[in-house]
């Protein structure tokens, strides 16, 4: 994926983790860390943006992510248009195109762009003219650069910058999470000592992606001595699916408890991306728990889109 | 409800009229009567809240009370992500604490709450965490603060300060009226000379609310020598419900029109919270007439609006 | 329709550009004109309208158009509120009404209206406090007095300031269209040399519309030498309501092709007011080839809003 990068080799679009030069993606933790430290302050705002209309381009609805973005905009000073797009009205990746046209004809500098399709932010980027940013915030099963920029922010924050020392277990359905894959590349570009997988054979992925990584179906076992414990949303359709037999047998082999986090190192964390289901792949003790790192994660997450939109808007 | 002042008798929630100290609501009431007169201007904007984001996080729907915030948070410059969650996806107590648990950890500092349950906004307050705000924009059948202060504003302007002279009418609804229950909190810590309530028996509440009020179902009678009239909306499924037998019985019984009007002192000033049904509760010679503070309260409710959030956040 | 310009001849509201004195149009591109070339830089952001309040009011849904207005609002620096009611919902004129004096006393100046029905724009202008403004975003099949405006000015830029030696064609439903109809004020008032206008017999307008035109139902013979070809959009409810028999008929008579265009000048350019039905009224090739100025259309949209908001508003 060379398409995010200009020919100087400066980021111009986000699309994904996968084969980010890794000097990049420190610069972006480390904007995004100083930005946490200073303009996030609940009443600092920034004007780096201000002149720059940014859209909000959703295919999918999340409010939380939108409202992210959002937030991470306006404390830069830009003007944002929100473009809700339903699914139901069955927009196809032309329109996705012509949608993208005509907002850059209006003088829209960066889209935020969420799409049921793997790839579709890649072909909205291809086709973008010069001068447009594209930031992936989620497309299908393949890539959520933020979230993964997010988590990686979060774990550097609570172990340190040398990943090579650390364990790290990711937990439930990798196979159709865009965030386990996000995550996958940024912890292998930032040098994880062992990353593992676990999860149900169903809700593993058979193509490359786990390379590299420690993958079992044993939650017990994996969890020993991992000093990051990053479990992943459980989509409730899996079920309907046959993927998943039922949540109690879910939560029963995948869901984490307090008992069972005892089996981590003694300092894990534990992150997920949100929103949790409760009780299914997180009891309420952990997810509210002090090893818990899940609303640092919803702050970072400001804070790295702050950075993103700065590094490729300003 | 000490819940909403700090341990310095200072606002820090405003959740209900209902036992806030009067010299705190007749601060709020001066503060708005100030920026009605120089701010509210229709140029003029404050930069109080230059860099805080504000959250209308509803969970019921209403685009008037919205738009009311919306404009009195862009007058003071902040920033405004609006979260609008439908009840018709049963969003539950638990899930709004998760929602304002997000978005404080995304940095939004005051959250304009609209909930269908008692209590709602203020089982959010108490779990707010260290300075984040929470206004009431109304919950159940419990409390509409800011509708309460508009009102009292509003008759402030008409008659004066001293409320112990006047006599004051409230007609409809009662018992499920939030806005009634706010203005009867503020008419009786304004001291209000007589509070008059009347209704069908069926929409006259059972419960201690009428406590110090002279109660009645004979609107003529009730009318005599009123200084002012607040009419309240009649949500039409009390007729579906059998507490209102038709739309023309009420109109009949209970609908101001000019010719009842004129029992009513000669400078009789009236008031309803909107939206009105035009021809039920209210004729349009009304509504639209010399005496009706209608627009008034509109006007007001930005002010009052504008006023709140910058004692509580600026 | 003197409403829309004051006791002095200064426009006040923006309705239709039928009768808007040739001075007053011209101004308004003159100055949109400007804007283009220096505001609508991407970064640039004006100062005219901050603590000016906007509200769109959009009784049918848009989202491009209201998504121009809006980006040319924050170029401006005012403040924005969205209003969206469906037309499911059945409001009606009255409701309309108390909405605007609802916002109006809120203290929005600015109303940029849609609405089904037409006059509803001229309805609101009429009861509109003083102060206030209204800008008609499309009324019914009446009037979209900005969409003419943009496109007299895409022309102009095209083709220089003398209308009088252009041969203009407008190609489509002009019956059942208001962008039709303000266009052909726009091309009048400029003292267009010959507007031409085809279509099929039952999508032409029976009333005084074409007063001046050249009409027909030839779509190959009315290109000849044409030296601007605006195509309108196909509603496909036409084809529903028999007006129109196949769309691939449609298509075969009154599509433009590569081929086809090429009957018309040499330097022809080729307009459309967007969403196109690629395939159905105009062919991939054409939209995005060298002739169309689709794009520039969308472009000077956001430069005439700016341009309409600062003259009603600043």
């Amino acid at each position: 994926m060379t398409l995010q990068l200009d020919s100087d080799g400066h980021l111009r679009h986000l699309l994904t983790l996968d084969g980010l030069p890794r000097e990049i993606l420190v610069r972006l933790l480390d904007r995004a860390g100083q930005i946490r430290d200073t303009a996030l302050g609940r009443t600092c705002k920034r004007n780096s943006l201000v002149g720059t209309t940014i859209c909000t381009l959703f295919f999918e609805p999340s409010t939380r992510t939108r409202s992210s973005f959002q937030i991470a905009a306006q404390r830069l000073g830009a003007d944002i248009i929100n473009f809700e797009a339903s699914t139901s009205s069955a927009r196809k990746g032309e329109t996705a195109l012509d949608t993208l046209r005509n907002l850059e004809a209006m003088g829209v500098r960066g889209f935020v762009v969420r799409h049921a399709e793997d790839g579709a932010a890649e072909m909205l980027a291809t086709h973008a003219g010069e001068g447009t940013t594209v930031i992936n915030a989620g497309d299908g099963r393949s890539a959520h650069p933020t979230q993964g920029l997010l988590d990686a922010l979060t774990i550097r924050q609570a172990k340190g910058p040398d990943f090579s020392k650390l364990k790290v277990l990711i937990v439930g359905d990798v196979k159709h999470s865009r965030v386990a894959r996000s995550d996958l590349h940024a912890l292998h570009t930032l040098g994880t000592g062992e990353i593992r997988v676990c999860g149900p054979q169903s809700l593993l992925p058979d193509d490359g992606v786990l390379k590299g990584c420690v993958v079992g179906d044993d939650f017990d076992a994996m969890l020993e001595d991992a000093d990051v414990v990053m479990m992943l949303r459980l989509q409730r359709e899996r079920m309907e699916e046959g993927l998943v037999s039922s949540l109690d047998d879910y939560h029963r082999d995948y869901g984490l408890t307090v008992q069972r986090l005892r089996r981590a190192a003694a300092d894990a964390v534990v992150l997920h991306p949100g929103p949790i289901n409760r009780g299914i792949e997180i009891t309420d003790e952990v997810a509210d728990g002090p090893q818990s790192l899940v609303l640092r994660q919803v702050s970072n997450g400001v804070a790295i889109r702050m950075a993103v939109l700065e590094t490729l808007l300003a």
